[in-house]
């Protein structure tokens, strides 16, 4: 298998085992290598009165797609910490879009930055996430 | 009103309006001036193939108890970013309580910590939000 | 004066005035509008008995180039805070670079990502500034 | 060795060899495991012309202390990264302490918070380090 399509098989592995993501109505847009993409909607148990979603659920979408991305060199990874700020609120009914590169993967620590946007394509937050290479492959007869 | 009793005052008024956190099944366990503790189950929902509970729902824990924490001086304010360290796993069935100390209040800055422990009393991770105060309070008669 | 030429002016006025800066020998590259590039040289006051350079001059390296490059518009701003990953160590004579490049700027906030890197274009550290703008401007007659 | 001990003497090891914190003038108040004090005066070429400290050299402090207290155990350890926030200005003559406290110690990661204050107990900075061990000790017949 060459690389990109390790990367898809991986995350499909991921996906099939991923009840919160799925629970959450995300959706898997994209995965290369050191890459991913997931959307959300915001939906009414995500919001407070005033129409504002919580902030620990834009977290969690970027925090998915930082999973997506972390392990999308087949290798296994595990999320040692990140960080996040909020830009702009996120509201009932947006169209949610976390995007995640890679930036940096030096022995067993990676670096990866996620930012979370709108249907409007504006900046809701942007989060930098810090993994944990750890023993085992996801596809394991790759 | 005291501080004390306004304190609790102003995270009632908040829960009324949380939908996220009652979503997840969140007990506010304690609201007093610059502190909050706010108790989860990791229920299947929460939880990947191998019952672990995932990143973004302990991150959501500690932020609400983030909020509740950073609005009990009745000053309404708003996360403007966070961090978060994994130090441990959290399983199905796990009983997770955040508790939230506040650290400094500055201007309208705050620093806030959450740590996320476990029924055992295991530490899961530690959270640091960063709180910006905005206009408006919450016990508008206080 | 053209965005570019304000950047221009506002670095000089700022680094007429950075002792610190200074002292530590580094040098501005190049500033731009929402960019800076620093470099210095990893000296023996810099180092331990096994010639690492101490990681607070590595971030100091970085929240230099995070400062000319989130006052770059001309409008005042200093740093709310910032975060630092260490990805490899510097060492005794390492002619270390920063270049920031701004991510966002929303009402008074600003995110910068300053990466450093070595004279072989390793990566040494990764760092995210968050700025708040204040009253003023540097150059006064813009 | 006793810990307490133990925790003084991979102190004097390290300070033998911190040609950084003793250029910039530090002073180890004291070590013991999991906890470090030390100050720093900020002199003018710390400063900029507003008599403004560098918040690069305000992280330099804090960042020592991290490294002591996370070595206090004997156990070699480095930083992996720290976030810092800034609350309140430091100004020429300021005697700086940086005060730190382990959090959290969890296999080979640990958790160190720094708080910065000035010589009237004034908040200046909070800083938390993650650390990571390595292999090694400091006093290596304890």
């Amino acid at each position: 298998m060459d690389k990109a399509a390790l990367a898809k098989a991986a995350a499909e592995i991921m996906w099939r085992d991923d009840n919160a993501s799925k629970w959450l109505g995300m959706r898997v847009e994209e995965v290369r290598p050191g890459y991913a993409r997931i959307s959300m909607t915001v939906t009414p148990n995500m919001v407070n009165g005033h129409n504002l979603c919580h902030g620990g659920l834009i977290f969690t979408l970027a925090d998915s797609t930082f999973a997506f991305a972390c392990n999308s060199h087949n290798q296994r990874a595990v999320a040692a910490g990140a960080a996040i700020e909020f830009l702009a609120p996120a509201l009932l009914g947006d169209e949610l879009t976390a995007e995640g590169i890679e930036q940096a993967l030096k022995g067993r620590t990676g670096v990866y930055d996620m930012k979370v946007t709108n249907q409007k394509n504006e900046l809701i937050a942007v989060f930098r996430g810090k993994s944990a290479t750890i023993k085992g492959l996801l596809v394991e007869d790759a």
